[in-house]
């Protein structure tokens, strides 16, 4: 009968890419519950959980946290389009792929943009921060990414928030791979704006962004003298739906809603500070046992993130046929370098469910099977050996 | 241990409002499938068999035929900003909710606004949109609502196209209520971008958007003197994803577009005419139940929708009493009135899998229990007798 289409049957993955992560069975379950509505009782009162429960996550007492109905990167330009109107100031600092995207996007949004900058692989510094404002007349906003994907990198927010305050700019925060892996304090630490993504650490399925606004980034919101760009991101409708008043604007994605639902609450059960030592005690195994067949981590030592590894390809190893031979022999699935970094790195994610003791095990046995056959020598059971003993404490 | 939310168990429900429609449950499953990699070569099939499924609910060949990663309205959004460009001059038929919001958008595109009305409830009248046309100095496009949800009006569009053509025009055409449920045929009306919804007669969760562009339409794309305003909407950077090239843009929603592969492979296996068939004659039982008891439909005669009756509410009947009644003991959602026809109509969908004879006899009777109670006296079994009798040819 059917001709175009065989049927659905993907293959089994160890998800240790860049994202999606592994996602565990009851959020899997979660996805497959019967519809109801987007305005029917149930699902509001499922809407003010996950509410809560993002507010958790986020570290938050924002009012306005939120998913939006869209992929991760929604979630960025959702945060820029609120935020900025033809004509404001906006500091992006970029040292890889997503910085450069805010960058890109805060031109399509007719905004000034001054960028404050870092070689890929490398944090940036508060002072360049500084400098970029002072290059402003009046910034509206500085944007940063806490973990950078695409380069291993782990930003330090800390120190931020009162260099842009005192500017009179709100601090943007992307915080798509690091939520739920990583502490991310949004009220502690001055954030304003912050989003995420579904598909890293809090292992739901790609398909949602988590936003969370300050009081400060919802009155900018709120007095804004044009129209947001995009209708279908504009959260002065949107929070509309969230709010009290319930006024529809887009049918939201119910199945999405349900496995995000699920996923925080499964976050929620095992506690955030425990959640984060997992992350922290999975990424050191991994790197003792890469470092062991020397094989080095590329972001910038003591700014290594715990759940997106880079690693530096050793000279002579076809990042391909490794990626490959991963993909086809153990069902691994680890990512390539992006942009500049293409056939140079390898990003090995730990991420949520990914994040376990077995598939940093499994990981390291099959790079020690693998690796040899690009000439690379290694002594056998030394990475599986030197994780171990991470592990042994 | 959790506090901040009960366990996930909405209640059960028979979806007969505006959608989300019910979903099968092998696209219930589909959901359920643990996740691969965007990039993942396993996936890379599925998105290119995805391809060909739309091609065939579309009725087209066009190469740039994708599913948008967000819900129907995001489609709607993507299609006026990937074509439209400061300046440029846009004729919007307005006779509904959805055609006000096309309008909405193409004035945040910084295009000009011309629009062709009609009062809710009718149809666009081609001369006016011929008229509109000869308002402009050089007219983009047309955009126009192929079934209007907000009033159950269905606008025949075969005229359309050389009417649009002969002005230098684009045709856009929504299609998010009717795809899947009513002959929607993309090359031979000479439609040049169309954008549908996952949720309504497709009976996929809402979550994604399918779109189409003609060859004309993506001449038009390549051609753009401006970068789209909206970065995630951006198919110029979108269409080398689900290219040759597979360039990364954001990450796909893995499991919603397992969902959409396994809905689409459903209306395959259906074949399309049979599937409009159904939906022709569970509207017309419907419509011969509704009568019996003094109900009306709204929509203007012989223009009224398969999927989507908007029914006229009898003086005296409170709207949302009924509607309460009906969820609570018959677990049955059907949609209350849009903007000015709030309190004035119910929206009673039968959408792709919630078109089903078994669902019309439900709700006719339904509707007997619960209407006597607003004092609006109904002839017990009268409905559903009428009902049966389309049914028995």
């Amino acid at each position: 009968m059917t001709s175009l289409a065989e049927p659905l049957q993907p293959p089994s993955r160890v998800l240790l890419g860049p994202g999606p992560s592994n996602v565990h069975p009851r959020v899997l379950r979660a996805m497959s519950t019967p519809l109801v509505g987007h305005l029917d009782p149930a699902f509001l009162r499922i809407m003010d959980a996950t509410r809560r429960l993002l507010q958790f996550v986020f570290q938050t007492r924002n009012e306005l946290t939120i998913p939006i109905s869209a992929t991760g990167s929604a979630g960025m330009e959702a945060c820029l389009v609120n935020l900025l109107e033809p004509g404001d100031e906006a500091v992006v600092c970029v040292n890889g792929v997503f910085g450069t995207r805010m960058a890109d996007i805060v031109e399509r949004c007719g905004a000034t943009l001054v960028r404050a900058e870092a070689p890929w692989g490398r944090v940036i510094d508060p002072a360049d921060v500084a400098a970029a404002l002072r290059q402003c007349r009046r910034p509206k906003l500085v944007a940063i990414v806490h973990a950078e994907t695409s380069t291993g990198v782990w930003q330090p927010l800390e120190e931020l928030a009162p260099l842009v305050h005192a500017a009179g700019a709100l601090l943007v925060v992307d915080a798509v791979t690091s939520l739920g892996g990583c502490p991310v304090h949004v009220d502690e630490w001055g954030i304003d704006a912050c989003y995420s993504g579904t598909q890293k650490c809090l292992s739901c399925p790609p398909g949602l962004a988590p936003i969370t606004f300050s009081p400060r980034a919802a009155e900018v919101l709120r007095t804004r003298r044009s129209k947001v760009v995009s209708w279908y991101l504009d959260l002065t409708m949107i929070q509309k739906y969230w709010g009290a008043e319930r006024v529809y604007h887009h049918t939201a994605p119910i199945s999405m809603n349900y496995a995000l639902y699920e996923a925080l609450r499964l976050i929620e059960e095992e506690g955030l500070e425990l959640r984060w030592a997992r992350h922290e005690q999975n990424h050191r195994a991994l790197k003792a046992g890469l470092a062991a067949i020397g094989l080095g981590i590329a972001a910038q030592e003591q700014h290594q993130l715990w759940m997106l590894n880079s690693v530096t390809i050793p000279a002579g190893v076809e990042d391909a046929r490794v990626r490959t031979a991963l993909l086809e022999e153990f069902g691994i699935e680890i990512g390539g370098g992006l942009g500049p970094l293409k056939g140079q790195t390898w990003r090995i994610g730990l991420m949520g469910e990914s994040s376990q003791a077995a598939n940093v095990l499994l990981v390291l046995s099959a790079l020690e099977r693998v690796l040899p056959r690009s000439g690379y020598a290694v002594e056998a059971g030394a990475a599986v050996a030197a994780a171990q003993r991470v592990y042994a404490g």
